[in-house]
C-alpha cells in the first residue's frame, strides 16, 4: 500500500486524545519536512453529526462511524487509536491483522494479559513489514530525551536513585462527580493506570533498564462518591505509592496521585547517579535541571536550543514548546519508521512492560507491601 | 467579498514569522469552531520553488512570488504581512486600498512617519468595513491577558511602578557576524525596535494608560563586526533603558537588551500597585505570580485553567502552551473581529503609539536623557 | 536550685553540635528577653586544652573534660547533651536523676531499648520537677510552626498525603572513606537515624498524629569503603524509603539518602489537605508555599513577618534567618518551660515513638517490605 | 593601646542597627577564632534604664548615655556608630581625633559634604595607625562576595550590562504614618539614601569599577501621611531610577522603592558580561545563580561550600547563614584589619564614592534626567 501517495491515516477516537492526535497529524508535516508525507483521511467516533464537525475542523478528509470499516479501507495505512483503554486491544489486534500500521495511545491496555496478546500479534505483523508502537508521548518531551542522553552519556556516573511523582488534584474534592474513571471494570485502575504508567515508562525509558521487583501500595481516600444513579463505591485507587528495583541495580521511588491539592499535571523527576543528577517537571516541561559539578549544584537549561532532541524543528532559542507538541514529533517519529522499516519505539513490549509493573504494585498492595518480582521478556 | 465561503487568507513572507502566521491559520478552526470559517489560500515568499515547497508543508492551497498580484485577488480577504519592518509600510497600504483586511506583524513600521500614514490608509478603510490589526502576539499570553484583567479590576489598586525587561543574549558574543539587523538603514534600530516595542506594547495594554514621558538611552557595546564584505559598524544599538510616565501617574522601567548572556527569551514584567502586584516571564509564560495579599507573598498560578483566558479552547489544567498558540489566539480574535465587524486590537493607532515612544527613547538619548513628551492621539 | 541567680547551663560535647547548642544559649537572652536568666557555665569536652579554648570563645566561664563531675555541680541547672548517639542515654539518665534539666540532642538515643529506659527516668524525673526535652531543632523552624499551625487550624481540610524526603550527598562520592558513621556499632544506622529521624519527626509535629504501620526498605549502594585501617564493610544504610500510615488515615512517604548528588541539606516536605496543601524545604528555610486556593496555586511566603513563629524576636520583614537560629529559639522553648514548669516539648515521649518508626522501617525492610505495626504509647 | 588585652569596644545607639551589630560583636570570636581578641566594653544609647537591660542581654560589660564619655576612655579601642545618618559625622570625627578605630553604618552620611569631612578626618588619622570602615554589610554575603570573585577572575568576559533592584514594600500603604524617615531635614532623602547606597556600593564592589556619570529620577507617590501632628507632606523620595555608567563602559539600571508590595527586602542583581552572567536575590541570600556556559543556562549555588568565602567560619553544606551572619563576618574583617594594620574596606572613601552617586541622581532627577557626571576621587 500507500505507494506513490501520502500515508493515509485514521485516528479512531475524537475525545481529549482525539484532538490531541488530530494535532499532531495536521501538523506533522509543517515541522518535520522529512518525514513520509501523509493525508488526515479519515476520523472515527460514535456520533455521526459530532464527527463530521470535528473532522472538518481538524483538517480530516472524511468521518467515519465504524473503526471497523475503516480499518478494511485500502487508502488507510496507518491506524492511530485513541480509545479507553479497554478497547484498545481489540481494535488494535483488527488493525494489525488487517495490515495496518498501528499507533496506540498509552496505556497498551488494562491488563497483562490484554497487552500480551497484543503483543503476539504486533510480532506477527513485525513479520510482513508492519509496525506497530505506544503512545508514551513524554519520551518527546525535549527535556527528557535530552535527559535520557545525559544518563546513557555516563555523564551521571551509576544512577542509584529516582524520584519520581505524578501528582494531580481533580479529585481532590470529595464532591467530585462518580465516573466511568472510579470504576474498576471499566478504568482497571485509578491513578495507577492513568499517572504511574506514564511514570513507569519514564523510570525504563531514562535508565535504559528494566523494573525488576516491586513493592507497593494503593489507596483509596474518597470511597464513596455520588454519581448519576446516587451515591456508589470508588473501585479503584486515589494513589499509588512503590519502592522500583531495576536491572541495574537502582532503586526508584515512585508516588501518584489525583488528589495532590495545588498540583495540576506535576511529573517530576529526579535522577541521581554517582557523578550527577538531573530534576525535571511536566508543568514547566521546557526546562531540564542538570548536576553535572555536585559542588557548584543544578543549572537550569532552558531546552530550545536548536541542537537538542525535537528542538530544531521548531523554534529559536527561549520560545517553548506547550504540552501538544509531544504529539507532533511523536507522530513524526513514527512516520519515520514507517519510512526506513525500522522499529518504532516504545514498542509494544514496552507497553507490556509497564503493564507488568503497575500489576506487581497492585500484587504488592494486596499481600501488605510485600515484594513482587517483575517478569522481564 | 467572502459571501458563504470561507475566508481567503494569505500570508506575505515566509521565514520565522511566517512559518509562525501559517500555523495559526492551518489550526485556528480547530481550536477556536466559533470564529469564521478561512481558507488558506496562498504563501507569497521570493523564491518560487521553496515557497511551494513551504506552501504545500503550511497547507496553503498556492504559492506566489508577487505579493502585488495577491493582492488583487478575489478570493484573498485577509492579507497577514510578515515581512521585515521597511515594507510593512507599502504592503500594508496597498492591500488595506484593495479592501483587504490586513493583520501586520510588530513592530507596525521601522519609523513614527510610516506608522502615521498606514494609520490614516487603516482609519479610511475602517470607514468602508476594511479592517486592519498589528501582531503584537503576547496580548494573547492567557497569564498576560489575566494580568491585564487584575489591573482592570481594580484588585491591585493604584498602579504606581512596571518593571519590564526584555532579555536576549544572541549579540553577545562579539563574534557574532554582521547581518541586516545591526545596520540602521534596514533594521530601523536594534533591540528597540525589535524587542522595546513588546515592551512598551504590553505597559499599555496591561495598564490601559498611555505613555506620556520618555527619559532614556541606547548603548551599542560591539562597534564592529564581521559580514560577508569584512569589518563593518554596527549601527543600531545592542541595548537601551528609559524611564516611562504614564498618563495615570505611573512610572515603568525598561531595560532591553541581545547581550543578556544566558537569558534565551526572557521578557519580564512586574507591576506594583497600592494593594498588590504581578510578575511574569516569557520564558515560563504559563504562569503568572500574583500578590493580593501582602504579607502573604506572590502565587504563583499555572494559568491552565479551563476559564481562564484563551485557555478553555486547548487542554485540561497543567497541559502548558507553548510560544506559538498565542499567534493561533490572535488569528481567532482577528476572525472573530471580521465575523462581527468590530475593531480589532491591538490596532494600527496602537502601533503608532509604541512606535514614538521608541521614537522618544532615542530623542531623549541623543539629549543625555532629558525628558522628552510623547504626543498621544 | 537557681534561686535568685541565673540558671546556670553545662553543655556536654564540642563537636558541630557543641558549636550549635553554645551558639543558642550565648544568644538566647539577646534576641529573648522574657525567658529566666541563664549563665553559660560549663562546657565539657574530652580534651582539656582544646575544650578551654573552644570555652573562652564560646562564652563558657569554664571548661571540663568529665561530664560526671558536672553534672553533681550545684551551679548547674541545665545540662545540653550533643555527645553521638550511643552515649545519650547514660549521660541523660545520670543528669535527670542528680535533679538536672536534660536537653539531648536528636536523635533521643541509638535503639527503642534504650529510649524507652530514659522515657522511664525521665517521667520518674518529672514528678520532682526536673523536665526534660529532646532537640528536633526543625520545630523552631517558623515556616515549619506555621505550616503546623496551619494543619491545626483545619485550613487545609483532612490531611491525605504527606510527602517528605531529607537529600544529601556527602556520601556520593565512592571514594568519600570510611568513618564511624558508616559502622553499625557505633551510629546504629546511616540515613535511617540521621535523617528519617528528622522527618518523622516533622510528620509527627505536623499532622499532630501519630505513626501506626510502615512499609519500608534500605539500600547500601557504596558497600565497602577505605578508611584508616583498609578497606571495611559499610554496615549501616545509603538510603531508607517508607511509607508511614498515621492515626489520621493518612500515608506518608519517605524518603531519605546521603547519595543525593547536587542536595545539600534538602529536607522537603510537602502537605496535601482535602482542601489545601504546603510545601517546604529546609534549603529554602525561611519560605513556605501555601495553596488554600486549588485554582490559584502556591504562594511562597517569606516567613519573616512579626507575628509569625519566633520571627518577632528576630529582624524586621525580608531579613533571614539562618539554620543556627532554630537552637537559640529551642533554647528560649526550654527555658520558657523550666520557668514555667510546663512540659516541654518534644519530649523524650516524642523521641521515643521516632525511634519505634525507625526501627519499624528496619524491620519491615528485613521481612521484604511487609507492613509493620508500630507500638503507640 | 589594647597592649595584652582585648580590644575594647563601643557601640553607640541601640536599636536595629545596635541590634544587629551587638549580635556580631558577642559572636564573633566563636565563628573566627584568629581575629583580636575583643571585649564587649559599653553600649551607648539615650535612654539610661533601657540602655542597662539591652547591654546585659546583648553582652556589654557596661551601659552609657552620652557617647563624648564613651571615646574618651582608655579600655575603648573600637567606636561602632550606629545612630542615624545626620549624626554619623560628629561621632566618627570626634572618635577618630581621639585615636579610636571606627566603623559607621552605611550610609557613611546624609551628604556629600559630611562625607568629604569625614573623609580628611579619617585620612589623617590613618596616618597614626587608627583605621575606619563603613558597614556595608552586603560585601560579607558569602554569594556576593562569590559574585566580586567571579567578576575579576574574568570567568564572565568583560562586563557590560548590571541590573540592581532594591525593592521593598513597607511604604506601599499610604495609611502608612508619617516618621522622621520621610522628612527631608532628618533622612536625607528616601529610597535612594536608604537602599540605592547598598545597590551602588555592591555595583562598585562587584565591579571593581567606579560610577562616572549618572542619569536618574525620584518619585513620592504618596505625597501627604499622616504623623503625630496630623497630615504632613512627605519631602522625600519612594523610589528612584537611575543609569550608571562605569570607568570600565559597563551600564547598570537601578530601581529602588519601597513602593513594590509583595517584596520584603529584595535586593536583586544581575551581572551580564561577554562570556557569563550572575544572577541574586537578598531575599534567598544564600543561593548565587551563574552562568558560565550561555547554551546551559544559569546554574544555582547555594553557597554554603566550606572553601567558599565566609563559609568555612559557620556550618556544613547546606546549613544556611541568615542575613545577620553578615554583620558578625563584618566585625571579624574589621578586627583583622587592626590586627593587621592593613586598610579596612570598604573605606571612608567608598562611603564618600557611594554618597556622590546619589547625590548625582538627584541633581539629574532636577535637570529632568540629564545625565550628570561623577566626581572620582
Amino acid at each position: 500500500m500507500a505507494e506513490g501517495r501520502p500515508l493515509g491515516v485514521a485516528v479512531v477516537g475524537s475525545a481529549f486524545m482525539g484532538k490531541a492526535h488530530s494535532n499532531a497529524w495536521r501538523n506533522v508535516r509543517a515541522f518535520y519536512p522529512d518525514v513520509p508525507d501523509v493525508r488526515q483521511q479519515v476520523l472515527v467516533a460514535r456520533d455521526a453529526e459530532a464527527t463530521r464537525d470535528l473532522a472538518a475542523r481538524y483538517g480530516w478528509a472524511e468521518a467515519a462511524t465504524d473503526w471497523r470499516t475503516v480499518i478494511d479501507r485500502d487508502d488507510v495505512d496507518v491506524v492511530d487509536i485513541c480509545l479507553p483503554g479497554h478497547l484498545h486491544a481489540e481494535v488494535a489486534i483488527a488493525a494489525l491483522e488487517a495490515g495496518k500500521h498501528v499507533l496506540v495511545e498509552k496505556p497498551l491496555a488494562n491488563s497483562v494479559d490484554e497487552a500480551e496478546k497484543m503483543l503476539v500479534v504486533a510480532q506477527a505483523a513485525r513479520e510482513r513489514g508492519v509496525l506497530s508502537m505506544v503512545g508514551f508521548n513524554y519520551r518527546r518531551v525535549p527535556a527528557l530525551v535530552l535527559a535520557r542522553d545525559l544518563v546513557a552519556s555516563g555523564r551521571l556516573g551509576d544512577v542509584r536513585q529516582v524520584k519520581v511523582a505524578y501528582l494531580q488534584d481533580w479529585l481532590a474534592d470529595a464532591d467530585a462527580p462518580m465516573t466511568w474513571r472510579m470504576r474498576k471494570e471499566t478504568a482497571g485502575s485509578g491513578a495507577l493506570g492513568d499517572l504511574a504508567s506514564h511514570a513507569v515508562d519514564q523510570v525504563r525509558f531514562l535508565l535504559g533498564q528494566d523494573v525488576v521487583s516491586v513493592s507497593g501500595s494503593t489507596e483509596t481516600f474518597v470511597r464513596r462518591r455520588t454519581g448519576a444513579d446516587g451515591l456508589e463505591d470508588v473501585t479503584v485507587d486515589d494513589a499509588a505509592w512503590a519502592t522500583l528495583r531495576t536491572s541495574g541495580g537502582a532503586v526508584a521511588s515512585l508516588e501518584v496521585t489525583r488528589m495532590a491539592t495545588g498540583r495540576k499535571n506535576s511529573l517530576s523527576i529526579e535522577v541521581y547517579g554517582s557523578e550527577g543528577a538531573l530534576a525535571f517537571d511536566l508543568e514547566a516541561l521546557n526546562e531540564l535541571s542538570v548536576c553535572t559539578d555536585p559542588a557548584a549544584g543544578f543549572t537550569r537549561r532552558l531546552v530550545t536550543e536548536a541542537d537538542q532532541p525535537y528542538v530544531g524543528a521548531w523554534w529559536p532559542p527561549g520560545h517553548i514548546l506547550g504540552w501538544d507538541h509531544t504529539f507532533t514529533s511523536q507522530a513524526a517519529d513514527f512516520l519515520t519508521a514507517i519510512g526506513s522499516g525500522d522499529e518504532p519505539s516504545p514498542s509494544f513490549a514496552d507497553g507490556l512492560a509497564v503493564q507488568r509493573v503497575l500489576a506487581a504494585v497492585e500484587e504488592s498492595g494486596a499481600r501488605s507491601g510485600e515484594l513482587v518480582d517483575v517478569e522481564v521478556s
